[in-house]
């Protein structure tokens, strides 16, 4: 990810230091003319704007604690995965080094940084550096600010990715499922993908509406109606030779849903009892 | 969902009548022109054609075997939700008795009946019989014939559910997670509408070219990569007072997949793990 977003910078123009842990991944971006630094602190002494990458932000930590006097004065956009209570702890640091501290959450993969449909999320307590350093992001991909606290733009990430690996979990299940008849995938693959397309445009803003006026009551596709399907879908996963872990708890939240008087609620109501007990 | 399906035959001109356990809810069809039956018996007697839709097999069960003789030599569509072995299983005592069964699974709530997007899976032995009451049964929604196996329209209709409560497990997740940040779910429901279905066009189709040529491997999302985020989402769950219930199946099958040597390929790997230990 990190090489995908220095040749976005190069190839918008940007003067571009760039330092990777392993000097040689740096070879194809000098190449493209970025200039390789030999340390850290002479990538971060070289802009005001400093973009970090990693895997994790133990790694983050580990790499920028030791080089907080290079940063002060400088912003640091931080584009490495985290939870948001990551980014507010790095945020509370980079505040009390004087660096500013915008954190990032990139909604693509490698290979769709700046191309249409790509974007990313940020936030940070001083929009005003954000609005600044915006120009050279958009090289990146669409920017999209979601607010001054540090972690939201991990909580919008992150909340968008459970979305999708729900979606996951159904698709993979229901090609297993599908599969155990003998019907090829690319025979299923456009009808799953219209009716789960069709279902995510009525469910989510459907959802949404309920969640922010807190009416769940619906005529159409009620708690009491899912949790007596249910065991439908699971029997046949089991006649079928296939496991139901996937889907078992979701039996159990329909069926505590229902024990709790919630049977002719719709699925938004759902979202509502997913807490930690 | 029978009350609307008899609507449609109705307001599509078809001479129909209409049978209920409880005779009440036949009141408003008959307004519309249905005939009310007295009994079952009378309601097949009626007609060549016999639509079932009911809340289980089992009612389906108890309600026709009694009638065998009267269906001999009529059709028998049956729109109850249920599983491939119980579609079979009908079409196998229908057989016995010289009643022509099609099995039907609705891709429609009630409402949807008759409007554009509302389909009909259908299956069965003797596709001749689903030719001859295809105009009929058009009436009731846009009809989809996927095979002889009396079994296959439960397996389409189950997995494309399947696909659609995945996706319902992960948009309320993700409501619940944007929620704990205050967020309004509907400020949020653009954003997750358009990465949910971007991500379903994207995987759906890729998923199924992996899976028809079983040639798995990524460079784009592989099992590693994820199995190493998604304990990220467990964290920022538990961080956020959410329970982690619905996803930590996910990270079992995930943990399984790279312990048994997949980590370099991609999610369709997952479809063809999800088998009964």
């Amino acid at each position: 990810m990190g090489s995908a977003l220095a040749a976005a910078l190069l190839k918008a123009g940007h003067r571009t230091t760039v330092w990777n842990r392993t000097a040689a991944k740096t070879g194809p971006l000098t190449a493209q003319g970025a200039t390789p630094a030999g340390t850290a602190a002479e990538a971060i002494e070289a802009s005001a704007l400093v973009i970090v990458c990693l895997t994790t932000n133990d790694g983050v930590r580990a790499l920028l604690e030791p080089e907080a006097t290079a940063l002060a004065g400088r912003t640091v956009v931080n584009l490495t995965n985290g939870t948001p209570a990551q980014a507010r702890e790095l945020a509370h640091w980079a505040a009390e080094h004087g660096i500013t501290y915008i954190d990032g959450g990139i909604m693509a993969v490698p290979q769709m940084i700046a191309t249409p449909g790509a974007y990313i999320l940020y936030s940070g307590t001083d929009e005003e550096a954000y609005e600044t350093h915006r120009p050279t992001l958009a090289a990146l991909a669409e920017t999209k600010w979601v607010g001054k606290d540090p972690g939201a733009a991990a909580l919008y990430d992150l909340s968008l990715l459970t979305g999708m690996y729900g979606m996951v979990m159904g698709v993979a299940q229901a090609y297993a499922l599908i599969g155990t008849g003998g019907v090829p995938a690319r025979d299923f693959a456009p009808l799953l993908k219209d009716w789960v397309n069709a279902m995510t445009d009525g469910l989510v803003p459907g959802m949404a509406e309920a969640l922010d006026s807190g009416q769940h009551l619906t005529d159409v596709s009620s708690l009491a109606i899912n949790q007596a399907a249910l065991p439908n879908f699971l029997a046949a996963f089991a006649q079928q030779g296939l496991s139901g872990d996937l889907f078992e708890p979701l039996q159990a939240l329909l069926d505590r849903s229902v024990a709790e008087g919630y049977g002719a609620d719709g699925l938004s109501r759902l979202a509502t009892l997913i807490k930690k007990e």
